[in-house]
């Protein structure tokens, strides 16, 4: 619980009381790999800060899974949508590795932006964050080639991201048909 | 200035003395057609909420100029990336029509959420409904047709947006070519 307690304190600057009242709410859970934790229709609950493991967020389409998050150590993920809304899920929330996780629900996070300023902060800088992480995903599918987007995938995320998770869920993630993707990788191992 | 109270009032149940606070750092300002608000390069220093107006949010690759968002009276716009963070801008904000706006600088926005949490509420929610936005948005370019995708638009966007922004530039914020529009368009008059 150790990192989560530094990155609150260096996003909003956490007091110990204030993680006291924060770390109360915390559940810590292990999944085995391939859970399902959200499931398509169902509300979002909760959000997860991952301790250890790997996770991804997908939604179907005619049949066929289209990746939108991946996350590991030390970040949170949910199916945001749902959760912001406390609306059904269109993503499904799935562990690809066995791991361990906090999970905060999201009538207790609401209790906490009632509870100080601080929380609230916090709620507004992982939207942010996560605002500016999809304007990247945007400009990047409108104007990037597919070696472009591989080369900035593999230049921004988490090596545990892109060494473990599998070349036929990034290739959905990135938008590029799988025979792509692995001409790609030879290419940049060649040059 | 009443329907920005209003709409923060529904937001964040504002009371007088904190609309008293807010508004202090308000400044309207009359913008001609088509002026530069943010140049490209140039750090977005303010947000702005529009009374009256249309306005665009672009990108230029090369030389071509795409789209990203349109606002209209009642709404928030500015170069949110740019903003947020306060790094030089990649997006271009301009008016495509005469517009009065609100403007409110970052600098204020910080201070308002240093003296209320109704303020951080205030950056959360709307970081949050732009979060959602691009969700959209993002989910609308991975699956949707270029009929789908207009249909979607002219049943979310704000009328005026839809009769007012010209189809050249709707096309390139769809990521249409313009002839598909038209052809599109003439095929939703006829059936």
């Amino acid at each position: 619980m150790n990192e989560l307690y530094t990155i609150l304190q260096n996003l909003i600057d956490l007091k110990d009381n204030e993680w006291e009242m924060f770390s109360r709410f915390l559940k810590r859970i292990a999944f085995p790999a391939k859970t399902q934790i959200i499931s398509e229709g169902n509300i979002a609950k909760n959000i997860y800060f991952i301790e250890s493991g790997l996770l991804r967020a997908y939604h179907l389409q005619e049949g066929k899974e289209i990746n939108t998050y991946f996350a590991c150590d030390n970040q949170f993920i949910s199916t945001f949508s749902s959760f912001i809304n406390q609306a059904p899920s269109h993503e499904i929330l799935e562990t690809l590795e066995d791991s361990f996780v906090y999970e905060l629900s999201y009538q207790n996070l609401t209790s906490l932006y009632e509870e100080s300023r601080k929380f609230e902060k916090l709620g507004r800088i992982l939207a942010e964050k996560n605002y500016l992480c999809l304007i990247d995903r945007i400009h990047s599918m409108q104007t990037k080639t597919a070696k472009e987007k591989y080369l900035e995938f593999i230049a921004n995320y988490d090596k545990k991201i892109v060494l473990r998770v599998s070349q036929h869920h990034i290739a959905s993630f990135l938008g590029i048909a799988p025979e792509s993707l692995s001409r790609i990788r030879k290419e940049i191992v060649i040059s």
